[in-house]
């Protein structure tokens, strides 16, 4: 089976097992050919509109010899990058959507790595046949993104300076940096303006980094419950969730490779972290105050109510598929996201965007609520740009972007078959870039 | 001067200096005495409307004689209540009003212990002459909730078992446990009926359980931003809390007292629930993105943005006035609350209650959001009691009811002056209680 080096993070696979004869910047397939997932693999006969089989891929974007420099001042290398490719390329190269993932995602967005897979990728609804991203149509890229813990370059990568971890020695990214990245790898795919770029929650925060760091390198950009800067709210509870990894006596200055990881504070931080992700009234709906064994309170400390026990469990199951370290700098990554930091105003720092927009809210968000989103569409608005926004009745909170799907493929499905259109046409996108 | 034994949880004490020679259950002064508060001590002349100095009473209210039967069948003496008075009771005792205290408050609402005190009791803006609870007109009473930790029997008090601090052996207390003490408590201060018991947040709970659980002995409840049940979303907020100090690893199953106590966990808990103290709003106006030291980020993991700095300020504060125990105590009371889990409606569950109801709500309040408080005030009118709802616009979030002085006093003074007018002139209260 093609299955290419993943690197996971502490001693745990997250997608497949460690291959550790594998030179770390090994290929063992060939990145810089766009290839088409794997169409022809069989289809699970039960999953109508899967992908079916794919492929991970790895590629080593950066080197010592031409190093990424970070927002941070420091400059690192190797950067190798973990990606999956769905659909195929058009001849044009005019059809390439990139998907942005969130806090806990990775690149494996749509399809099975294995027949036996337990779970398809993340977004899995939303990116096949005759899904919102139809596959038939576009060829649609993700990749794990910079500090992550899913194959690309991270806290968990081998530090070429000494051997191990980088750990905590590793330089502090931003969703900028993230996608100088990505922008490397779509260059790299021969891929010279993106159909659209987009991505929910954090993703969303690269899809607004993309408008106005490459604004001639996407057509189109859908950012989703996102915000254009973390909220003073946001940013503490990403505070307590890091010190509740820190707090974690195996945390250990974040050099716990060799030894047991900090599981119960990170388990803290997710448990912390899922209660922003769900509405008061979802959380209702799904949980009220039911009690998890019998009718009666239990007058002890064990896990008594049904929302404990989801909560304990969600908090569990997070630690056998993520690495406290890289928690750490994904949530400061996010916490140092402000689009109009440099700026005079939103407006401003939006001028260079030139891309048509589809931004999305959902009414139960609490997270990033929709007056955030609808603070940068009338921005974009007074910019004269082409602009769509649109407020989701939703009861699921911020995590309706990875719920609400019919409405999602209504909205998406529509918008990008226009502009695939307008693009083909070649007619005149909103404005030109200001020079 | 007059100071009498305070139990201070851990090693530390909260409010004056422990006396380790006084009998655990001794009086030093006659606690059964209606006392009016020391109105004649100096008031600080920088502060007009200040009670003055007060001296906080300890008394015993249950023994093992007469123990406390608790609603988790456990059964519980000694139960030492620290309380404070202010004002004069009347000679018809028909003045008296009881104040609830929230999560971390204590029986000190107003004046000050010392003349150098640094700060007045919790609730200092809204008791003393003038004020909302005119001490002029009331006599106010505060005591500390059984299972606190400033001088009311609670998991830090020794237990006459084992004369070892209870620790985790403490019973599981409910609020309807509170407020059988509190009674007593009133009951021995040779009150019949109160002219109202009022209290925010967890204090409101306390509130609601007064008037269904003694309906005879209240004329009014003012319940503040509070709820009849706690959320999905509240008992998830209070078990990460838990969760937190549980993960300490100086909590040590509870049996901290010889030993470092929990701080670093206590802290987490805080932080958490600090959150939900604020709005977005708030938070965003009072510290926004600022920088805790320089305009330009340090891309490292120390406290950097204000918001960040301002959470650890809280969660440290907070571990030198409290219990960690008596926190997870407290926390499962809350969780454990829920009005109307024997009664096929909330309707049904207030139908005993005969009291006249003055309900507060702040528009930003999203821990106990204004529709819970509607929803009690809708089932009391559809019972046809005589119910004031008002849902007072403000920023402040959930701590709005300590921080609306001006709003709540306008409120408050108003419908206590009628109130004990109606009640002098034996108009007749609103229904009677069904037998």
């Amino acid at each position: 089976m093609a299955w290419v080096e993943v690197r996971a993070f502490g001693r745990r696979s997250a997608i497949g097992p460690l291959d550790h004869s594998a030179p770390p910047r090994c290929r063992r397939s060939d990145p810089m050919t766009p290839n088409s997932h794997n169409n022809d693999a069989p289809v699970q006969p039960d999953e109508p509109g899967s992908v079916g089989l794919v492929t991970p891929r790895r590629v080593e974007l950066f080197t010592p010899e031409d190093p990424l420099h970070l927002e941070c001042g420091a400059v690192l290398a190797p950067v190798h990058v973990q990606y999956e490719t769905y659909g195929e390329l058009s001849a044009a190269r005019d059809n390439a959507i990139l998907v942005c993932h969130a806090l806990s995602g990775d690149a494996h967005v749509a399809g099975r790595h294995r027949p036996d897979d337990p779970k398809p990728g993340w977004w899995d609804s939303m990116i096949g046949p005759g899904k919102a991203f139809d596959t038939r149509r576009y060829f649609v890229v993700c990749s794990n993104f910079l500090g992550g813990c899913k194959g690309t370059t991270g806290p968990t990568s081998i530090d070429p300076a000494t051997g191990k971890p980088y750990a905590t020695r590793f330089p502090m990214v931003t969703i900028h940096d993230m996608v100088v990245v990505q922008q490397r790898l779509i260059e790299a795919l021969g891929i010279r303006r993106l159909l659209a770029v987009v991505g929910g929650s954090m993703g969303g925060m690269q899809v607004l980094e993309w408008a106005v760091s490459f604004p001639d390198a996407l057509a189109a950009a859908i950012p989703i419950a996102t915000t254009h800067r973390m909220s003073a709210q946001g940013i503490a509870f990403d505070e307590v969730g890091r010190q509740a990894i820190f707090a974690d006596p195996n945390w250990r200055g974040g050099d716990y490779a060799d030894g047991p990881p900090p599981d119960r504070g990170l388990a803290l931080a997710r448990m912390i972290a899922h209660i922003t992700y769900l509405s008061e009234k979802s959380m209702h709906r799904k949980f009220g105050r039911d009690l998890r064994h019998r009718d009666r309170y239990a007058y002890n400390f064990e896990e008594e109510f049904q929302v404990e026990s989801y909560l304990h469990y969600q908090g569990s199951r997070f630690t056998q598929r993520f690495d406290a370290n890289t928690y750490l700098y994904i949530t400061k990554a996010m916490d140092y996201f402000d689009l109009s930091a440099d700026y005079p105003s939103l407006r401003v720092s939006l001028r260079r965007a030139a891309a048509k927009f589809l931004l999305i809210a959902f009414s139960s968000d609490w997270l990033f609520p929709p007056a955030d989103v609808r603070e940068v569409a009338n921005a974009l608005r007074a910019n004269g740009r082409d602009v769509t926004y649109v407020n989701i009745e939703s009861d699921y909170g911020h995590d309706a972007f990875l719920l609400e799907v019919d409405e999602l493929t209504k909205l998406i499905s529509g918008f990008l078959r226009n502009l695939l259109r307008e693009v083909r046409a070649e007619l005149p996108l909103p404005d030109d870039v200001p020079p």
